[in-house]
């Protein structure tokens, strides 16, 4: 059923989004965490998820209840110190979950079953500068090819999470102006994603579903305040705030790239000068060492020439993270993050990277903010966007048991 | 009963704290929701309680029933459209709240009584530097007083929330270092006041207990996400993210005062240079007044000069905010807050430190961050800390029937 108005997509955004510190929210984190659990440590009884999440033995309960009539989990009787226990099993039941990334130069996608399961994924190039069609049609074709590579029925698909690289103004459903892709500026995703894809469609920012890939798919899942910045040709970040993604007032957050690091620095294309991003992006670092070359500079070449000990790559590196750092540290003063995931095209430069924005961090935040806050690189590379895409799916309560019917 | 040990004040530290997103902090959060709403319409229905605040029917007649077995509310019948329904009535019992605002100069208590009418007031200037015992000795005094003064036994108190002017380590329940108050650095609080005033106390920082006045007792009790700035002789902030007070990993947040406006400044009591505090504190408009003047100036002197149109306390005011707000734009960028509130001893300046601070803010802020945040001035004067002091102490729950019990 085709989506014909704005205020229909409106209600269905939102109605898809529940009111964050309410008690579906609450809810949805506490189901996120068992499923975290039985991802990481495999069939368990429910004292021991109860040891696990630090969730009570009733609220365990009460959700594996929930999940096993859902058909997300199934029970079976076992022994647990001598005691009859319930063991709690991830079940795989064909259904899948998209996840779709779209960037400005790229778009991946991932099926994942409701075990958080990854079974097909695919990514391909897109041309610079594509347009919203362009892009959609090419995510819709890849997602079919995928379901057939699968042998998976269109049936089995629960939804899509679309990952787009701009702020999201969430009163609206449109991109809002100052983003990475000017083409896609004021255009309606949800309601012309839910027309061509035909289930449902959850549209976020892609540094937020970076945010909730680590805490649902990474190494993150105890962690509850964690800021994940995606460093690209646009410099972005997602928060997940007392254990859920956090979305402010009109649900532009994250905004780190437009922190001011030099005021009489170049015109940034928000129209401020000297944002983070006209020195630490991905962008700047390809003019700043075009200059002193004859070759083409792209994003892989500037890693290639770090990691074989090139000066002037090293150092524009260097000056990258400093002023990253920087930006960082204002951040961590404000909300005291226990961990900050770095994600995005650079992560495999590693500690090179880490170490001039540890520094930054380190030289700029309030001492003790800059002694426990974790630093790191996201281990989910570029795929972190899709599977937190494919996350959103997977954790809209009531989604699975609706198709499921049908399916 | 004295708490004799470090660790036992730390557990009630933490025990008095719900963890953030649990159900009993959304518990809270809700009962805060429908005192607000009773305190601001005055008595009437649970359905029109339902209606203001947003919560079910359900989960309204569940935090009546509670509060009423506690004695924060009663209930009457009345007739609404035709219906027989409950009247919910805030209940005065004769207990009272100390909110215990403790400054660098000042020292400020308030008695609010369960349904949030203060009933005792009184502020004393401080020596500056006084040592923490001085401070909490001072405090006592006055408390005593008050409690005198309204013929209200000891018995009556619940229990006392002190604001102290520095980020608490809330793993540690100490002020940690960098704190406005150097001489307070590294005592458990929490444990010297519980010793001396034998009721259950609760510490926070200033700021954060300013941001909750803002949505407790302030025009601001429907905003989920809004951020409280103190500009003092130091500038710190406080946050309430979906609707609850904001407090990170370990519990230092909102450090805004450090954020770096100009990299090669002056040095700052935190070690960095060029802080937001070097440029846009009190005692930095004090210091830059100072030279061209041979009286001794202070911070109601730079007021009154303001006010009167004087050209160097207007630029030095100016500048002052444009460094402020861009310091917000940033924050606002990261958390996007709906309303930021500017609370401190300069907000009767109104516009004149208002319309800078805007300018600041729509110069540095992404252009839908600055055009949809409202920046506004503290309504509650200097009194925001203490206040909300004693609403930490009205929402704790089943604090109330306990000593209700025994009063």
């Amino acid at each position: 059923m085709p989506v014909d108005s704005t205020s229909t997509a409106r209600t269905r955004l939102s109605a898809a989004l529940p009111k964050p510190g309410s008690q579906s929210a609450l809810r949805e984190q506490n189901q996120q965490r068992v499923i975290a659990a039985l991802m990481s440590g495999g069939p368990q009884t429910q004292a021991e998820l109860s040891r696990q999440t630090g969730l009570s033995t009733a609220t365990v309960s009460n959700i594996v209840k929930v999940m096993a009539t859902t058909g997300i989990v199934s029970t079976a009787p076992t022994t647990s110190s001598g005691r009859r226990a319930l063991s709690v099993i991830l079940n795989d039941n064909g259904q899948v979950a998209a996840g779709i990334d779209i960037g400005r130069r790229h778009l991946r996608v991932v099926l994942a079953s409701p075990n958080y399961r990854v079974v097909q994924e695919a990514s391909v190039a897109l041309p610079l500068g594509h347009s919203a069609m362009e892009g959609l049609t090419a995510a819709s074709d890849l997602l079919d090819s995928l379901l057939e590579n699968g042998g998976i029925s269109r049936r089995a698909l629960l939804g899509a999470g679309i990952g787009i690289p701009g702020p999201i103004d969430r009163r609206t459903g449109t991109v809002v102006q100052g983003a990475i892709l000017p083409e896609w500026v004021g255009i309606n995703i949800h309601e012309t994603f839910s027309e061509r894809l035909q289930v449902p469609v959850f549209i976020d920012n892609d540094a937020n579903l970076g945010a909730l890939a680590q805490v649902t798919w990474g190494p993150h899942s105890s962690v509850d305040n964690l800021m994940f910045m995606k460093v690209g040709s646009g410099i972005g970040s997602g928060l997940v705030l007392n254990g859920a993604l956090y979305y402010g007032n009109v649900g532009v957050t994250g905004e780190l790239g437009h922190t001011t690091i030099n005021e009489h620095g170049v015109v940034c294309r928000c129209g401020n000068r000297g944002c983070l991003e006209t020195v630490a992006s991905t962008s700047t670092m390809i003019e700043l060492l075009s200059r002193g070359s004859n070759e083409t500079v792209d994003t892989q070449r500037i890693i290639d020439w770090a990691l074989a000990g090139d000066t002037a790559a090293l150092r524009v590196i260097d000056d990258a993270g400093v002023a990253i750092g920087r930006a960082l540290a204002h951040t961590a003063n404000l909300i005291n993050p226990e961990t900050i995931v770095i994600g995005g095209p650079l992560t495999s430069l590693g500690d090179i990277l880490l170490e001039p924005i540890r520094r930054g961090l380190a030289r700029h935040a309030v001492p003790i903010i800059g002694e426990t806050t974790n630093v790191c690189m996201s281990s989910l590379g570029d795929r972190a966007e899709a599977l937190g895409a494919a996350a959103v799916v997977l954790a809209q309560p009531g989604l699975s048991p609706r198709l499921a019917s049908s399916a």
